[in-house]
């Protein structure tokens, strides 16, 4: 069985690592136009080699590159044999803008998004637990083939993950408010931060920022693909933040301890990992 | 060497164990209006008793009370031989109070805000490493005796602290940006998560939330007592929010990455702890 991780940065990094060593795939190739990456990614023992572009025989390619290149990816390897499956933050936007490529889904593409990741990049941070006891997220289409779906199934639940269908809909309302939501303020929150305040943050600026770092390559195209529910989330943050305010400038103690002791319980409702 | 700490949660009772730990007191009294979180206290060996009032011949007090109970408890103690201090998140919102309420701020009361702390609450959370590695913010008046200063940093350094000192006003503008606001932000942003959601939230969602479950009996004093600053950063942060809004609803592509890169870089500048 041969894999093709398109993109070695960290998703893609982990997954040939996780599913190497759960012994599904013999081969692992690697397409990176990023050539000291790619490089790393060989050295890291990743891939067994790099390739320019995919082979035909491959039985199974990951597109793990920024959301806005996976349309192009698809549409490419729409008469590919073998299963394409990406790991996009985003669902709706790529389906979109592969049916304006070329009118319909490929049935052997299965489109997934793998809820793990971190500020971290690249083929060094890559790690084959990455993906232990997260969730991954399918959303197939009805052109989507049954044992397509099936397959990549199974190679995500041999990392370690538990797989969940949703519709793409769905899934870009949910993940604009629980993902994309969280990491749009840390980005706008640091604009605000010079190294003076730096100085004196400490734990709770630690980690409300952690995922401040993360890849601007990676997220700039999330925000756009998924720009409606994304701005969606932000105007109703943006009417809790009004909430808040209000309560804080009128000094309405009571209402505003009973406002935080809320948050504080949907927060303790919050069991994973 | 007698200390009283009055207010045996988080704070208060780490400072006693570590001060303990460190050899600074021979006994430790707790006043706590809270019965069963006083008898947790005893039972952990936090205090070596309760006390319904801080005895006259204690040589030192710390306050480690939510801020708006600091004020009184200042005012009460002006006359107190030992040396009061607190460990109250907002300096300048509380010593105007004390002002308000007696005119002068008594000479052997030291202002301080140990940068410590956690989601979590109580005598049960309470450790004596809490302290170690971390900044000791300590803001004295032209009032306040330099030998109580010296003694009071003295007491933190021994827990493993570092003390730095600020004006009030320096504090609370820094601490508004720094740590006030990401817990307003982390309190609003909850407001719109329900439990369908947080099932499929992980670990960016994980640590953006963690301070969203601090106390409400701590934090919505904070906001109230340091509104001025805690509004003047929300509506910094609202600006630099619009800002990321209109890179996406334009989708700028290029400068929202832009932006993100600058963020990231930013938030790399933070190295502690």
């Amino acid at each position: 069985m041969r894999l093709v991780v398109v993109g070695t940065g960290l998703i893609g990094s982990s997954f040939a690592l996780a599913a190497r060593e759960a012994g599904i795939f013999d081969e692992v190739l690697g397409v990176e136009p990023d050539e000291a990456r790619g490089r790393r990614a060989i050295a890291a023992g990743i891939v067994d080699h790099l390739v320019p572009d995919v082979p035909p025989d491959a039985d199974a390619v990951l597109l793990a590159v920024p959301c806005d290149l996976i349309p192009e990816w698809v549409a490419k390897l729409a008469d590919h044999p073998g299963i394409v499956f990406d790991a996009g933050s985003v669902k709706g936007g790529v389906l979109d803008a592969v049916l304006a490529l070329r009118g319909s889904l490929p049935s052997r593409f299965v489109p997934c998004h793998p809820i793990a990741g971190s500020e971290q990049s690249g083929p060094d941070a890559a790690t084959p637990r990455l993906f232990a006891g997260q969730e991954i997220i399918v959303t197939p289409d009805a052109a989507t083939a049954a044992d397509a779906v099936a397959r990549v199934s199974g190679w995500w639940r041999a990392t370690g993950a538990r797989v969940t269908h949703m519709t793409a809909a769905e899934h870009d309302e949910t993940f604009a408010v629980t993902s994309h939501l969280p990491h749009l303020v840390a980005f706008a929150y640091l604009q605000g931060i010079d190294s003076d305040q730096l100085a004196h943050a400490a734990g709770g600026f630690r980690d409300f920022t952690r995922i401040g770092a993360s890849e601007p390559a990676v997220w700039a195209p999330i925000f756009a693909l998924n720009r409606h529910a994304v701005l969606a989330a932000l105007d109703a943050l943006q009417k809790d933040l009004e909430r808040v305010r209000a309560l804080i400038a009128s000094d309405d103690r009571r209402a505003l301890t009973e406002l935080l002791a809320d948050s504080r319980a949907r927060r303790r409702g919050f069991r994973r990992p």
